[in-house]
């Protein structure tokens, strides 16, 4: 099975997006069993997408183009593949009416010109975008005059806003392709989530063990990323299943302790699971990480129900105001500290009543570090029920991946209390 | 100028990484002058690496790879790419020497495997690699056996690791093309960066107006995101710089107060900037929002001298404690209501003493709306010297867009009236 993707977008080929639509479609499509064997991008000029889409019919038995069918001047493709394929436009009542609504419902004037959302070529399906207005479509080119053998090709048209892309791709194209398109042999594929284990680690430890089940064929790999290391088997035919159930049995004796979850799942959405089954609540005390674990922890639906409070608390005064840290505390050891992150912690449980408290206080940078407590200090503190407990990482990397590795730690830190 | 891009690697195929070089490199190049046209990502696979050179020889007159320059058995392109071109490889004494000082420096013995690196084709440029033992090569193809008119090609080849990639193309590469490919006229890109007004009323405000300057060759572009539309400005020629500053100034005036900041600048930054500017300083109530304002805002480096404290008050407990909003409030209009996002923001400015705090309270859904009250519906309020005001909004997207809108949203309104 020949697969290609097509990016449009002038704003990819002047560098000012990244573009994160080929990883993720790549990851989803590899993960239902259909490897993407090129990826091309291209800017929003007629004749580069025309060209592009031809050349990928040419070749590929499905071909994914993202992009180009908004209301404005530069988003082409639609009416490009059209022509191509020479199919007239309709109006879709159906999309019309669902654009009119969207604006409606926000209590927005329809613009005339999103109107031409609702054009979609003769005999497309329409891929509904409940987080949009613009449409996918998915078309088979049969017969494809641009392939030497005839043979047909499938094309289907994602919109380029990645929260319509993701649902569209998961609810409308997945089911489509294992329909229009099936994979001739079984196909299994299972992710593990790790964290606290570096990737050559990893692989030290489960490389050779696994080594006579990646010579019969199954796919093993790493996905390495701040904080977290995703461990990936993946197996084609009839055996399929029970090489990979044998694979992960091996893992889970390997890297047990570290695996946190499997597939897409979240630490912060396993935290919530958690403390929703123990009907326990949490409360959060932040400094360097400045709300990043609140706001991961918000990210997951139902975190209401364990979250009570997080404070963010960048300044030495905030600290004693809003968690009863003592300016003594403050002065002795200074703001990131042990006892400073244990005071956060507990302050923060006792302010709130909530049965946890997680805290950070450290060192994110660029500046403020010192030879003693050089950037990239961080103490993490768990207040529980029985305790509290704090711990010392060192994470010397640029402020953003800082936050992520460091909220991921804290996070595990509970984890690894409550299981 | 025709300018083509190849990244290898399976792991982009599989969706494992994230294509960090597009963007890189179509940056680069474009403030350079030289727009990248195509960008293609194929698998560490000799017949696609080679189908891949092979085309872009044919259309281009300048072709980048990046990566299989190393050492492991899936590294090709140096090959590959001597054996389409006909070229001898020979050891080069200068990389042999470089790779031997790179280990014994390390004092690590030279692995046998890494001297296939000081391999170069015949007549190569080779790059220097001070940050790894992969030298980058750069070629003319004279003839072009390739190209239908003959006209010759430039062939860069580049090491995968970014930590490599970008010093060599800094002070390698841009040296050699301003020598061995100069442009002919001038490039001049402009990015403005707008909230508040959606992509097709942008449109609809300077697409007529900018319309005689679009056919003289200005490439107008807009890039839509949650909560913000960015308005690009391109040209190329001598005129280059005065066609973009007679747009920009158009641009401005129609859509001057939705115009936060240019080229790559976030609305954090700016407010980050602008209170920093007027020794200002803020706090943070955000119950919907769980701490994205918070985390956002210590993205930004110097945060913490703006930034005294940011609340999740997400249970009504909470707000009542930390922030002083009355239980009365509370049962006479519920949590989400104008009187508790006032009262929220000025008992956050009361607690903290901050010049400016911001709240915010709303439904983020997936569940929790009532007809009076859907989901998406939310209400910011800023409390500041002079007084408090507040906004209602209605976001009805998934959970993150609606964060990201809010935020947007309440940055905005702090932005507008710190200004």
């Amino acid at each position: 099975m020949i697969v290609e993707l097509i990016n449009t977008g002038s704003e990819l080929m002047l560098g000012r997006v990244l573009n994160t639509h080929q990883q993720w479609l790549c990851r989803q499509l590899a993960d239902l069993g259909y490897v993407v064997t090129r990826q091309v991008a291209v800017s929003d000029t007629g004749s580069e997408i025309e060209q592009a889409v031809r050349e990928a019919l040419a070749r590929a038995d499905l071909v994914i183009t993202t992009g180009g069918l908004g209301p404005t001047s530069d988003d082409l493709t639609r009416d490009l593949v059209a022509q191509l394929l020479g199919k007239q436009l309709r109006e879709d009542a159906a999309v019309l009416a669902h654009i009119s609504h969207f604006f409606e419902s926000r209590r927005r004037a329809v613009p005339e010109r999103t109107k031409v959302q609702a054009l979609v070529p003769d005999r497309a399906t329409v891929l509904h975008n409940p987080h949009g207005t613009a449409p996918g479509l998915a078309m088979e080119v049969r017969p494809n005059p641009f392939r030497a053998d005839g043979k047909p090709s499938w094309l289907i048209m994602l919109p380029g806003p990645p929260r319509e892309l993701r649902p569209m791709f998961t609810d409308s194209v997945a089911p489509l392709l294992q329909r229009v398109l099936p994979l001739a042999s079984g196909f299994v594929c299972r992710t593990l989530r790790t964290t606290g284990i570096g990737e050559s680690v990893a692989q030290e430890k489960i490389g050779g063990p696994l080594q006579r089940w990646v010579e019969a064929g199954l796919d093993l790999g790493y996905c390495a990323r701040p904080g977290q290391v995703d461990v990936r088997l993946a197996a084609h035919g009839g055996d399929a299943e029970r090489q990979v159930r044998e694979a992960e049995t091996i893992v889970r004796e390997l890297l047990g302790p570290y695996i946190y979850g499997v597939e897409d799942e979240d630490l912060e959405a396993v935290i919530v699971r958690l403390l929703t089954e123990r009907k326990a609540t949490l409360a959060l005390a932040e400094s360097c990480t400045g709300g990043c674990i609140a706001n991961r922890v918000t990210n997951v639906p139902g975190a209401s129900a364990v979250l009570l409070a997080g404070m963010v608390t960048y300044s030495n005064a905030a600290k004693q105001k809003l968690l009863g840290v003592h300016a003594e505390t403050l002065d002795r050891h200074g703001a990131v500290s042990k006892p400073v992150a244990r005071e956060m912690a507990e302050g923060a449980r006792q302010q709130t009543q909530a049965d946890y408290a997680l805290s950070v206080t450290g060192i994110a940078g660029p500046s403020g570090g010192t030879p003693g407590k050089p950037v990239g200090t961080v103490f993490i503190g768990l207040a529980e029920p029985s305790g509290t407990l704090v711990e010392l990482q060192f994470n010397p990397y640029d402020r953003e991946t800082f936050k992520q590795v460091t909220t991921q730690q804290a996070l595990e830190l509970l984890r690894r209390t409550i299981l």
